[in-house]
């Protein structure tokens, strides 16, 4: 009895349906339209629907940035989503498609799909980190997801790394997604730029400031350039000041770097392995292995699918 | 069939015979002699057993500051309690007195303890924290006491709050033990005298350094101390901080504090919560309470009595 899932992202929607086995029988992607407000955004979560739903489909799982409430299905104010506030999204769903309906924290699924298919696979206890424009989270604890009060455990991304440290998005100050996520990643290049230093992100993006994002700057890293390196040497650290705070905590077996900025690889992934060894004194962390994720876009419609067909 | 159970800390050694109800039938506690080494603690423990075995007794649970292995009963090298180096502790008692052992990390006992029979009753999720010469924790997790790679979870005296921070005796560096343990609290008393503060602290200690310590500088608080309100009022922050980051992780119900220092009450416990409720914007972090322990001093024995009997 396949299920569809659907991910509505920061910048596209993907749905599909998936088979018991977690097969993508079909799947297609939309550019989002989140920009244009909530009446557009949610005609077009309907419009993926529409297009995937088949006769054999039998319940929908949909997937969103947080903050959810998984229980309840409902979408509360997620920054990435501008004008949803309140969205009884699970029920709407529902009652419109006249199937079951469940929601889940984008970060929560993904990480269900990796530990169940992916890179998390035969542990009890993961953490999955996903860095993008934010930074989330999902923990698999004793071969469960933790989803914690209201289903909002896992938000990893407002960890505060330095008590002193930079406003981030969500009011707190020092939180790792303020030094570490996609659009900190740019900042530190748009600052090498505006500061005149020798570096190749200026070429690559022929001096025009708005061209520089995380990928402009890995491939300058790739390149050999040290600026550029530095800056994806800096983004590891932090997260793997954060990631060292989870394993102190929890003590996981693996811990699992997706999201668009994970595509920098060893940039990014090396210097993490690093500073968790570097951090956490306290427990056997030669255990701890660093690994990426293997699902890759196809991960959240996965795992939301798998979730709603496990909690129907 | 009630078990013994032995709490090897850093000033004492509590030993108790305790029911299947959790019930302290008859306990008695000595002073440590972990200073004085290896042989002389480990006879100290025989001595404690040997004094309160009877032929009802049918395991021995013991539990001590940690690195151990809980699952090996092998305790690692716990900085409180020098010359221990990889002691396989359940092996060496349940070979001398012929009753099965376990052993498990002091923070883990107690927080056990508290969610079965103190201020987590009731709760999937919590984490206890506690404050003494080092900053433990414990985290119950959907109704089980998260263990972690080799017993590690809840070191959350390790966890980083500023990654610029100054050294731990742990070796990483900005850990919140660093900045909110009974020595920080009274490293803070020390530099206010000896900056030559107007501060209650100089009065209590009649000018001796060494009589400084949390109780007194809490006791100076409780006086209307300033300077000694605002050493509290730190170390409640940063204490708040690391708190506010598992939060961040795992979600709790509940935030248990225990320890020496916790015996300050609201002076500590005040900026705690405030510190949580402020920091934490991405969960609905009202449902999420900060109380002090209930059990008291039995708590260890208690708890680890517990775990012997479930493990056996």
């Amino acid at each position: 009895m396949p299920v569809l899932g659907v991910d509505i992202g920061g910048t596209k929607i993907a749905a599909g349906v998936v088979s018991e086995a977690a097969v993508v029988l079909r799947c297609g992607v939309t550019p989002t339209l989140a920009p244009a407000g909530y009446a557009a955004s949610i005609a077009q979560v309907y419009r993926a629907i529409e297009t995937m739903l088949a006769p054999e489909v039998t319940a929908i799982g949909i997937c969103a940035p947080g903050p959810l409430n998984p229980k309840t299905g409902v979408v509360i104010n997620p920054p990435n989503l501008p004008g949803w506030h309140d969205v009884p999204l699970a029920r709407l769903v529902s009652e419109s498609f006249s199937l079951p309906c469940r929601v889940e924290n984008d970060a929560n699924a993904t990480a269900l799909a990796e530990w169940k298919f992916g890179a998390g696979k035969g542990v009890q206890n993961l953490i999955f980190i996903t860095m993008g424009t934010g930074i989330g989270g999902g923990l698999v604890i004793n071969d469960q997801l933790q989803l914690g009060i209201g289903g909002t455990a896992g938000e990893l991304g407002h960890m505060t790394i330095d008590f002193n440290g930079p406003r981030c998005g969500c009011g707190n100050y020092g939180c790792v997604e303020a030094y570490a996520s996609g659009p900190a990643i740019t900042a530190m290049g748009l600052k090498a730029v505006t500061q005149g230093l020798t570096t190749k992100i200026a070429d690559l993006c022929e001096n025009d400031l708005n061209r520089i994002t995380p990928e402009l700057i890995a491939r300058a890293a790739q390149d050999g350039d040290e600026i550029a390196k530095d800056i994806y040497e800096r983004a590891g650290f932090y997260l793997g000041i954060a990631a060292a705070n989870v394993c102190v905590t929890v003590g996981p077996r693996r811990i699992i770097i997706a999201g668009g900025v994970s595509q920098a690889g060893g940039l990014l992934l090396d210097p993490i392995r690093r500073t968790v060894r570097e951090r956490v004194t306290v427990m056997p962390v030669e255990q701890v292995e660093v690994l990426p994720s293997q699902l890759g876009n196809n991960a959240g419609v996965i795992g939301v699918a798998c979730w709603a067909a496990k909690q129907l």
